[in-house]
């Protein structure tokens, strides 16, 4: 594609995402929706006037990557680390119902074969980290207990379900489940996770050094986005998904990170406030298209409106899948309106879904029908929590 | 390519340019230098670590519209109306001077066809416009007089040096020179240039409304991005190079915009100051990809440098390259220092000469020994006057 035409798409693309989120805003809708749903009006869907070619890909994933390291730049790994644990039963509870429920419900009730049900529950299974993130970001409340614990079962959630992806590929081409190997990615992504703050950390300190010292300005956008795409880059090599890797520099960067070794270095909060100030218009101009991408990979017109079959099957679905979700918090001590809004929170389906729905179609293991059966499910995951929880947090304020 | 891989190749894009820029500085030398280096280096001349793919490309060209949209914002409309007539002066001297030396060289010195000696005078004759005002705003000299003028007579270099390449292009195929068709694309430039500001600066008042009244942060980042790329759309459809729709915008959000019906309005300089500390960060993310992609497309291992004919054809081209240069300001009033200045900030040939020459290439008028011998003297003026522009300056601080 000529440059130039990249030019108008990308106008269009900031433009309409901006236009649909001050709309949405005034409608009281949350802001993400206008994303979205511009994504979906400029698309296949409807308009088709804009393809996620491969620049627009490249921005959006950019996008994606940065929102986590935002989202890691304001958390506090203390506390992340003491809400650890209810994060881990959270992630693995959201995990394993929503497979189980939706694998059970396609291979009993609907009587498919043995590898569409278990893409099917793989479809459903992680939750969409960018989506859930930026909706309690606009609501202010990712700063809170339950977006803490949301936080932690979001990112491991998505860990897990890339190596899901990982074992139920190998299986459908035939290679049998490789436990072994998934193990091998589970320890690699642990060893990363454990590692990359630390040389995240040591890097900062020298791209401090140098930002006293350097007599060209631009020395903070440049290698701070530097450091976010080396760590996506590094994720993706050890088999972690790419926006972890933006994730684990922004904790690194973060107020709140201590070396483990205890030392805490004064004058840090100076730095890391210029890192923020800095960042944030960079950060508002690449996330948008992340979401109007989301959208923009929606095609609604592929679904036959007309078949019961779709209907039928993408309701219950949606069902179990909200239902999972919904029930993960159970098993943690807690309030039941708190437990309820972080099970709220972990419905939304988004990027590994429609990856997983995407192979299951190419790899002909789904059906039109099946595959457009999936898409509803994963738009309605994805339109609908931000709306409840909104309503949610507008109807009990205080009790949380 | 997969995005990951992009990830990595964009990391090291813009680490490299950082590194090269702080030992440019350390060096004593322009900044400027470092990035084209790290280019020179990771690309095809070097180490062959780094393609020019889309996504690079597509990152690169939005760098050199928000450097031209920085010096449009810094732009003083005023003095540039009033250095106006110096500006087409040294403009058209610059662009017939190298033009006509290079190609009675070509032609009757180097006893070359027609159409090769055309191609070699089209190559010679704009000015870099992005490296030109990047080495006067480190030197900060861009708001000087000298800075105006050349300033000026650059965006007129680069508007005719595309006029001139269209026409060359046309007869090369054949069609034979047609100048009707080349007047119609001057007039629509010449009507893009006098409404696109206002039309720019009536969009920026709404973005201003909007800004006063948005709930959702990031509206500045998305809305003058999308306005800088709309006037780079717009920029191409009528003919003009892409890089001065970024300018145009830029101008009409200037500090020193006056509307020309004489309303100026009052509290104008916030939103002004806003709008510059939230784009800076992102133009100097972006605008070190350029000068990095300038130097990705210089390809030193294609000269063979053994050939007698390379060097004398080079070395006496780029005497001419620079001469017709330096002896543009001839014909306009000033200090003898302040012409010189002026002379050797318009050295420079980059984006336009490549295009050029790599046309030339493509079409097989220029053989491989010509091609070569003009990138050679592409380097040469990009790389030296930068040096020569520091000495002068710092030699001569006074009298200018």
């Amino acid at each position: 594609m000529a440059i130039h035409d990249y030019f108008l798409m990308l106008f269009i693309v900031l433009l309409s995402a901006r236009l649909f989120t001050e709309l949405a805003v005034r409608l009281k809708t949350p802001p993400v929706i206008g994303e979205l749903l511009a994504g979906v009006i400029l698309g296949p869907s409807l308009l088709d006037w804009v393809e996620p070619v491969e620049g627009i890909k490249l921005l959006a994933e950019i996008g994606i990557i940065m929102l986590l390291f935002e989202v890691g730049l304001e958390t506090d790994i203390k506390r992340l680390v003491e809400t650890g644990l209810k994060s881990i039963i959270v992630a693995s509870m959201g995990l394993s119902l929503p497979f189980v429920f939706a694998f059970s419900l396609a291979y009993w009730v609907f009587g498919l074969p043995l590898l569409v049900a278990l893409f099917i529950g793989g479809t459903l299974t992680a939750t969409s980290i960018g989506i859930t993130l930026r909706v309690l970001t606009d609501l202010k409340r990712h700063d809170s207990t339950e977006g803490q614990i949301v936080l932690g079962a979001a990112v491991l959630d998505d860990i897990l379900g890339v190596v899901l992806l990982a074992l139920l590929y190998e299986f459908s081409i035939g290679g049998g489940i490789n436990l072994l190997n998934a193990g091998k990615v589970l320890v690699s992504i642990l060893i990363f996770f454990v590692l990359a703050p630390l040389a995240a950390k040591l890097i900062s300190f020298i791209i401090k050094r140098l930002h006293t010292s350097s007599e060209v300005p631009g020395l903070i956008p440049s290698t701070i986005v530097s450091l976010m795409l080396f760590f996506a880059w590094l994720a993706h090599e050890v088999g972690a998904p790419e926006l972890l890797g933006g994730f684990t520099a922004g904790l690194a960067l973060s107020r709140r990170f201590y070396l483990p070794f205890g030392a805490f270095l004064a004058g840090e909060s100076n730095f890391a406030h210029e890192i923020e100030s800095q960042m944030k218009p960079i950060i508002r101009l690449f996330t948008p298209i992340f979401f109007v991408t989301v959208g923009l990979s929606l095609n609604l017109r592929e679904i036959d409106w007309n078949s019961p079959f779709v209907w039928v099957f993408s309701s219950s679905m949606f069902l179990v899948a909200v239902a999972g979700k919904i029930l993960s918090p159970l098993c943690i001590k807690g309030k039941w309106l708190q437990r309820f809004a972080i099970g709220l929170a972990m419905v939304p389906r988004g990027e590994i879904g429609l990856v997983f729905a995407e192979l299951g179609r190419q790899s002909q293991i789904f059906t039109n029908e099946i595959y457009a059966g999936m898409v509803i499910v994963i738009a309605l995951t994805t339109l609908l929590p931000p709306f409840v929880l909104k309503w949610f947090y507008a109807k009990f304020p205080m009790s949380l």
